[in-house]
């Protein structure tokens, strides 16, 4: 118990005490669901998101536009934009971004598996949704560079002050990108 | 000093006691920088920003583009939006914005002289740069609605992901809207 992250030897000792109290089968059925767990959770071939058949729901669904493909981190990500209920297109997830500081280089990721995706299938856009942070923007570019000899649009997620922020409390580089990436007053209607 | 916000009686009284205990002259100086600040300072006939003459520094420089205009609610954005260095258009304070709740209707802000301003002078663009919220979007709205009969591009600062911020946290309607409002990746990469 100990070892799992975020839980220390005290925190483990009444856990498993707790454990301890509790009858046969709910310990037998607790334990038995990492087994399961481990077994049959897999990775969908084509996004390597978090399946249960070799081609996730997403893929497969017939009410998703195959064309369009949304890059993210970790399928976190994929569970935040699906929140949004605001994207009806597939993901690629990439497992990582690129951190030389954890030893996670380009090939540790899964960009080649994307540039075989569009080069095997019809793909109109891809969309780059990964953190605004430094190693966010190097995994753009990198994959940018990759994918800019395809005839595909590739676009990102925008950059600007947060919905329902006041200017006043905005840092500096965001309010100065959300000036830069203006765009028409229409645009921003709810459709 | 109590009168002022933010100061109750205790400190006023502590900060009343600080000057007695100072000398006259600093005193004296300290009262009359109130006198003159209430004489000297006014506000740019233009575009209602604070001002030490009937047009700012802003307003009758050479080097803004006067064709750009900068809606902003008062002149702390105009503060923060300088601070950004990124702008090199010109403003228009409001000098609030419509909040029934607080009884600001759109005729206790500066909205006629903006619209004056474009219907006097060649203007290309309107950038309406105020708050994310609900009062924000409204008095957007109002003064896209009196605006559309000119021709000219009215847009909006970008909304979306604060640079640096992780995508895991970042509330739904903002990144849903950042999804919506992708833009080109070219676009991104910093001039």
């Amino acid at each position: 118990m100990a070892s799992l992250p975020g839980i220390g030897r005290k925190t483990a000792l009444r856990l498993v005490l707790h454990m301890l109290n509790q009858d046969t089968s709910d310990v037998r059925a607790f334990g038995q669901a990492f087994v399961v767990l481990k077994d049959n959770v897999q990775f969908c071939n084509t996004c390597h998101n978090i399946s249960d058949a070799p081609l996730c729901s997403i893929c497969s669904s017939y009410k998703r536009e195959a064309s369009t493909i949304c890059v993210v981190e970790d399928m976190r990500n994929v569970i935040a934009i699906e929140n949004t209920q605001q994207y009806t297109g597939v993901y690629h997830v990439l497992g990582g971004i690129i951190s030389p500081m954890d030893g996670i280089g380009p090939s540790e990721l899964n960009i080649d598996s994307l540039v075989n995706r569009i080069a095997k299938s019809e793909i109109k856009e891809v969309i780059m949704a990964l953190s605004t942070t430094l190693e966010g923007d190097t995994t753009n570019f990198y994959i940018y560079k990759k994918l800019s000899e395809y005839n595909i649009d590739i676009t990102t997620i925008a950059r600007g002050v947060a919905i329902g922020d006041d200017l006043e409390y905005t840092d500096e580089i965001t309010l100065g990108r959300s000036i830069l990436n203006r765009m028409p007053y229409s645009n921003s209607l709810v459709k």
